[in-house]
């Protein structure tokens, strides 16, 4: 159902599907466990979240607008700074202001150094911001390097009319997104495009970070025997993007998972130094990771369906919308990798990290049908979850 | 009159300024110090420089576009990886397709970290195209920082629609200036925008260098008594890039400097490791980089006008356009501060190398109008030089 919906890349057909099922009865009852969308979804496509009306800037600031000038490298730029970043990164190496971050770096280690761009719409959504997703982005890809996160650098493409209240408000989300994963923002970058060449904030975030002496985490070392683990329940991220979107409501509001991961593997590489390799299963969704895992490491991976945890809204707007929760994008989950000897170790570790607690094991490395992720459903029939083909769900970091 | 251009941002109104001037003659003799605009420019609006015409694609990469699955994080983001970044930033630490770079570091120094975002528009400009502007930009950020570049990511922001061939020749160009400044790209991240929510193509580049011990260039260690030094002639890259927007035409092809400046850095600083402190006059020219010194180091500058190289083109496109060339973006030259003791050594250093034969003395550092940039003209008047106040020329990186 996944693919056809990815090949045909219709969500307007999807879209119209979702209207055909209104109005849907409310459940009275809560169901977490059921499977049936209408007893979980309340759809108001008439009254979308506006995720954006919850600030509260000041009238001044609502009016004020990003300007070309303020992307001119000159007394605009400098203004913007002075404002809105140096006030957010208060430290000694990013108010320096020189061209680049000169950092003190631990001696004899290897540094992790990682970048990812955030085009993510909108730019506020349940449970988080651009700001806050593209700190604990660049955090987590550190981390499941098994590099500890230590600097960052944040460069912002604003398009011309952007409101400073809301660049303001994704750089404070971003300075305590910062905080939680104890890293420095360090330098930056700000230009600023034309009308209508953008889409309000695009930023790329780039890390640095330490990996401490003889770990060497990677996609290849999977072995025959191995168990995967999965940090908690999957999808979350995707469908409260597509919620707000699409307009749809839950009894309870569905938050994006973005978190920063480095003190979960933290926890869990210190249980078990012999993890063979952690992901963070964003773009693609579990999916994905495990493809790249069972490419890169040669072997098979066997997944249990009813092991992987799903929140009953995820599953059922995946239901809704002809979507797969293996495909749909995390932002704040770890898949670890973990020799069979020591998976109850890690995952006893795993779960006493907060934002481990419904981690679980949801499948095994395998010696067969190599380079392929094979699922097993409650039912027990077994399918192939390939690799994504097309865009699921566009610009959803 | 740079500032009422400014005030105005009426780009439409020079540009009729400049067809009145037509037909205006074309000069015989070359005269390469002529300060009169006709003598230098022919101005064609209908045969515009079409810089990606000189391109020779395959048939079928023209009809290839980028879709937003290219940035799905899939199975079409592997094909792209494979075939079209891999291939030309080919090192293992990419290779290893992992999340994140992780790389040998020299013990024991600092590390110095960078990152820009380019958003030049055209991509395609005489002398250069985004990709090399990314590169250089972000190796000559770590060199004025008194580094050894080392490692770079990069980041993509592509429009749904872009020709895969016009990326491929993007990256190519990535992949020479890495070569020739002798970085590795070693990781990076792709997304795609929608049609109209982006340009073509933004890059984020980061960087990561090491300082050797006991260096130390900042703007705040300017001292009275010390001298300016530019590497070469001003402006040339915004000038090059504004001529190819307005669609004028230069005797001869007015090209981008935009050049790697770690070699000359190297030069410079072996023969004079005194030097106080370095800068790539970028966004904001000459005049941004200087005021920041000025406010930096709590020092006056003083300039003389007849001592700062500027092309006869550049003069005379500037006067055409109501720019002034203090202000007009760099993409490869050098501001060296050094003591004056040292000062003829820095000189002739800097003019060993290629990219720093045109080398000047442009002006030295002084103990009164703290702050603040005053500069002597032939004439023997002097004015303030301030920092630009809003956007000169858009989109020029």
């Amino acid at each position: 159902m996944y693919a056809d919906v990815a090949a045909r890349g219709d969500h307007g057909l999807v879209r119209r599907g979702l209207r055909r099922l209104l109005p849907i009865r409310k459940d009275e009852g809560g169901g977490r466990m059921s499977r049936n969308p209408s007893t979980i979804l309340k759809a108001s496509p008439t009254a979308a979240i506006d995720p954006t009306a919850s600030g509260c800037p000041t009238p001044r600031e609502e009016t004020e607008q990003i300007l070309l000038g303020h992307g001119s490298g000159g007394m605009m730029s400098a203004d913007l700074m002075r404002r809105v970043f140096l006030p957010a990164f208060d430290n000694e190496v990013l108010a320096a202001m020189e061209d680049q971050a000169t950092v003190a770096f631990p001696s004899g280690r290897r540094l992790a150094f990682t970048t990812d761009s955030y085009v993510v719409r909108p730019i506020f959504f349940p449970g988080g911001d651009i700001g806050r997703l593209a700190v604990n982005g660049t955090v987590n890809d550190l981390a499941v390097g098994g590099a500890r996160p230590l600097y960052l650098s944040a460069a912002f493409i604003l398009e011309e009319g952007l409101a400073i209240a809301d660049l303001k408000r994704v750089v404070r989300s971003m300075r305590e997104a910062c905080d939680e994963s104890g890293v420095a923002m360090v330098t930056g970058d700000t230009k600023v495009v034309d009308r209508g060449k953008g889409d309000r904030i695009f930023i790329t975030t780039s890390g640095v970070g330490v990996v401490p002496a003889g770990r060497s985490l990677s996609i290849r070392n999977a072995r025959p025997g191995d168990r995967i683990l999965v940090s908690g329940t999957m999808g979350d991220h995707g469908i409260a993007i597509l919620s707000v979107r699409e307009g749809i409501e839950f009894e309870t509001v569905l938050e994006s998972d973005t978190a920063p991961l480095n003190g979960l593997a933290d926890v869990l590489l210190e249980a078990c130094p012999d993890v063979r390799c952690l992901r963070d299963p964003t773009r693609g969704g579990l999916s994905s990771a495990l493809n790249e895992l069972a490419k890169g490491s040669g072997v098979g991976v066997e997944l249990e369906e009813s092991a992987i945890p799903v929140r009953p809204e995820v599953r059922a707007a995946c239901e809704l919308f002809g979507l797969d929760p293996m495909y749909v994008a995390n932002e704040g989950k770890l898949i670890a990798v973990v020799p069979r000897e020591t998976a109850g170790r890690a995952l006893a570790a795993m779960r006493s990290h907060p934002l481990g607690r419904d981690s679980a094991v949801v499948g095994e490395v395998v010696s067969s049908h190599r380079g392929l992720v094979v699922m097993t459903s409650p039912f027990g029939g077994q399918r192939m979850v390939a690799m994504i083909a097309g865009e699921h769900l566009p610009r959803i970091c």
